[in-house]
């Protein structure tokens, strides 16, 4: 399928619908926008034209302007992704909705927050905060994602075993459809019957079917106290075998996060700073958060049980700024060493962690490369950082798709899948053909079809329709 | 579009497929598929054939034979419906999945429940509770529905306030889609951003896009504490105004129900007993939770005082089986008195309730009919039973569609939705046509039209892709 280009004529029709400014054509405005956290040179790609519209109506108009002239879109919010998902690697017009940043509404009586996609998730928690509620979505890259790109990419992060992720907070959104139609999902309303739920379809597509101009979100009450545990095992199986015992003895902690010991040694080269048993060390930090302090010691003490039951080698209430920096350092700490690293998403069954995790310390030797595990094992999902270091990107590119197709032979036999909250944008989507059940992936081609019949909104990425993408 | 007929060869193909027996065409077999709870003639219809497979590869067939024939099929669990969406309107197969009522695997360490779709919610709640874990799904009808219908309708039901409605509840399904595949979607992980999430299309989809042959359900610990307390109001909105206080307190409660007093009223002629208050009293149902029975303590006090301040006349610590009995007879006790009525399920934001009420009753005394409302005031879910009574069923059928018109033209204006909970069916597919989003509206045919192409996966219900409804 042949796309339209964007010509001068088509820059000039954008400048009338946003204004000059917000149309950025040099090269050093461009330049932000060629990338996202992915620093693997594969996946980045200078955008032609980056527009930044101010409210739901420019983005239709501007929407309206690609549709009709068939040229690509890519729906950008702040570019915090770790899939190539929101990068112009197929050309067309980024459509950033950073100057969409206002909160509505803070509904304190229907305990819901309507706001812009363009609000930080940081900035979105802040505000509610202060009336006394609280919005329990929680990327790592909180302060600096938006709230938009949470809800497009179903953003998971620390507090899914107790909340959930982002489309579990999510009551309504607004959408510009491909060809600019404006058109509400949900709204301020807990429960809905009335038709097929396609905002849960939106949740999660990666701007593959739609921009999202407005978010409504569900609110909840402020926990009243809240405690950070930290258990350190020297055998990581152990260490990730607590999980489940915790949750079988009937609590329900906000999060379960693990680090394993290459991972803490390289944050503490990050931070500059001595980690607790960072000699042997695996990390388990449990977030326990109720409305009774005797609840939570009672909880404590349990954990405290079982952890040292399942051979910890210490188990202490953390200094909650330091466990939690230390815990959010794991990405910005593999970057450092090694800028170019490819880092995995895996999801699998809670129990089988363990096993996921010993296979990919198996591999890490038979490639003889630095992986790095970390993540959150309440639900499953696991990040998996596979380092360049000093390999020459020739190399880097032959070992790499090797690594992977094992990971992924094994995530599948496992149960599990591709990727538990990171998404596939570009960078996985070939992986997705791969891997995924051939009579699902036919049935999101034939979804993508429907809703996208030109394929011009954010082609290429989650579900090729075509087997050769267009380039242009 | 033609549809094609089910003739003799056809009903031989299907005894081969699941055995002669199991192929219903007699008359006394075919009556209890010829309706849902719905009690309107109109939303009845004789089926042609019910076919019983037990295993999902026999669905796969009997779904296979239908596609190669062009042959309507209609989905069917228990027959518990309240939208006419499991009865064949437009004839064909009815596809019951009955016989598959087991339990596969109740997976304690995961903490998740695989289960057929036959199986009754009470059966499925009864078997992870002997394992000390918490099915938190709870539709009126636990009794006597099927987990399946649950997920293919998104049923709502008391608890979710708390712990959400069956789409929350579901980590995975395996559905056979219209022609004949099976599909795995989902399964015992808690994140996944794998792509397109269309285990959140078929929920709620009412057996329009698939039949859902296997359940994946996420589990939880059973609270150790449970109190249900009644508040009686002689003031209706203040008793649903009390709601949002309870909430904004900080307060969240497993479930917020109310009974007007002609519900109560009605109640108490059906069980023939009486009811507390029922003179001029309305009630609100709270139900609270947790692992602390302080806190439960403490959220009673903050209640009685809260509902107090807003006019209550009785505050009391409620009999657990008798409040729920009288809840859950309202139902039935409509029915007792008026075998045809029609029960409306608007959602409406939780603050827009009372506005919403009031103009009910004002409905009720311009219409002189009798409207009794009750439901989940929670969630902003609110049923009303409009009665028949001894009008003609002429006199009925056009006194129906007016009141339904104003009723569903301020539910809109409030920001609300046609359905909560029962869902579309066909009883609310024209209804659906006229107050649903036009917009929104085309995407879902869009979405029907690309997974059910020949419009042979249960047609007419929820999404009409023709103007004209295929009639055999």
């Amino acid at each position: 399928m042949s796309k339209g280009l964007v010509t001068a004529e088509i820059i000039e029709e954008l400048k009338k619908i946003v204004g000059e400014k917000y149309v950025y054509t040099d090269k050093d405005k461009l330049d932000p926008y060629s990338h996202d956290e992915v620093t693997d040179p594969h996946y980045m790609k200078e955008a032609q034209v980056v527009v930044l519209p101010a409210t739901t109506e420019e983005v239709s108009k501007v929407v309206k302007l690609c549709y009709d002239n068939d040229i690509v879109m890519v729906p950008r919010a702040a570019g915090t992704g770790l899939a190539a998902g929101a990068v112009a690697i197929f050309g067309g017009v980024i459509i950033s909705i950073e100057r969409m940043n206002k909160i509505v509404e803070i509904d304190k009586a229907n305990m819901v927050v309507v706001a812009e996609p363009g609000i930080t998730t940081a900035a979105l928690q802040d505000a509610v905060n202060k009336e006394g509620l609280f919005y329990a979505g929680d990327p790592c890259s909180g302060d600096s994602c938006f709230i938009g790109g949470n809800v497009a990419t179903n953003a998971g992060g620390n507090r899914a075993v107790k909340y959930g992720v982002t489309r579990d907070q999510v009551m309504g959104i607004e959408v510009v459809t491909p060809s600019g139609e404006v058109v509400q999902l949900g709204g301020k309303f807990r429960k809905n019957a009335t038709g097929y739920m396609l905002m849960h379809l939106y949740i999660g597509s990666e701007g593959t079917l739609g921009i999202i101009t407005k978010v409504y979100l569900k609110l909840v009450a402020l926990p009243k106290y809240e405690m950070d545990l930290l258990a350190v095992f020297d055998n990581l199986d152990a260490a990730i075998a607590l999980t489940p015992k915790v949750m079988n003895a009937g609590i329900t902690p906000v999060c379960v996060e693990f680090m394993d010991n290459a991972s803490i040694k390289q944050v503490e080269v990050f931070l500059n700073e001595k980690l607790q048993h960072s000699d042997v060390g695996n990390y388990i930090i449990i977030q326990i958060a109720g409305d009774s302090e005797d609840v939570l010691d009672d909880q404590c003490m349990i954990i405290d049980e079982l952890a040292r039951e399942n051979g910890a080698l210490d188990v202490l209430v953390a200094d909650k700024d330091k466990i939690w920096k230390s815990r959010k350092a794991y990405l910005e700490a593999d970057r450092q060493r090694s800028l170019v690293f490819s880092m995995e998403d895996i999801v699998v069954p809670m129990t089988e962690i363990p096993g996921a995790v010993q296979q990919i310390s198996r591999l890490a030797e038979k490639y003889d490369v630095a992986m790095h595990c970390a993540g959150h094992c309440g639900d499953g999902n696991v990040h998996i950082d596979i380092l360049k270091d000093d390999r020459t990107q020739e190399e880097w590119e032959e070992m790499l798709p090797k690594i992977q197709k094992e990971i992924y032979a094994l995530v599948y036999s496992l149960g599990g899948r591709l990727s538990g909250e990171h998404g596939i944008g570009f960078k996985r989507a070939q992986l997705m053909k791969e891997y995924m059940d051939p009579v699902e992936m036919e049935l999101m081609r034939s979804v993508k079809k429907a809703l996208d019949p030109k394929n011009i909104m954010n082609p290429g990425k989650v579900v090729d329709v075509n087997d050769e993408i267009p380039v242009q």
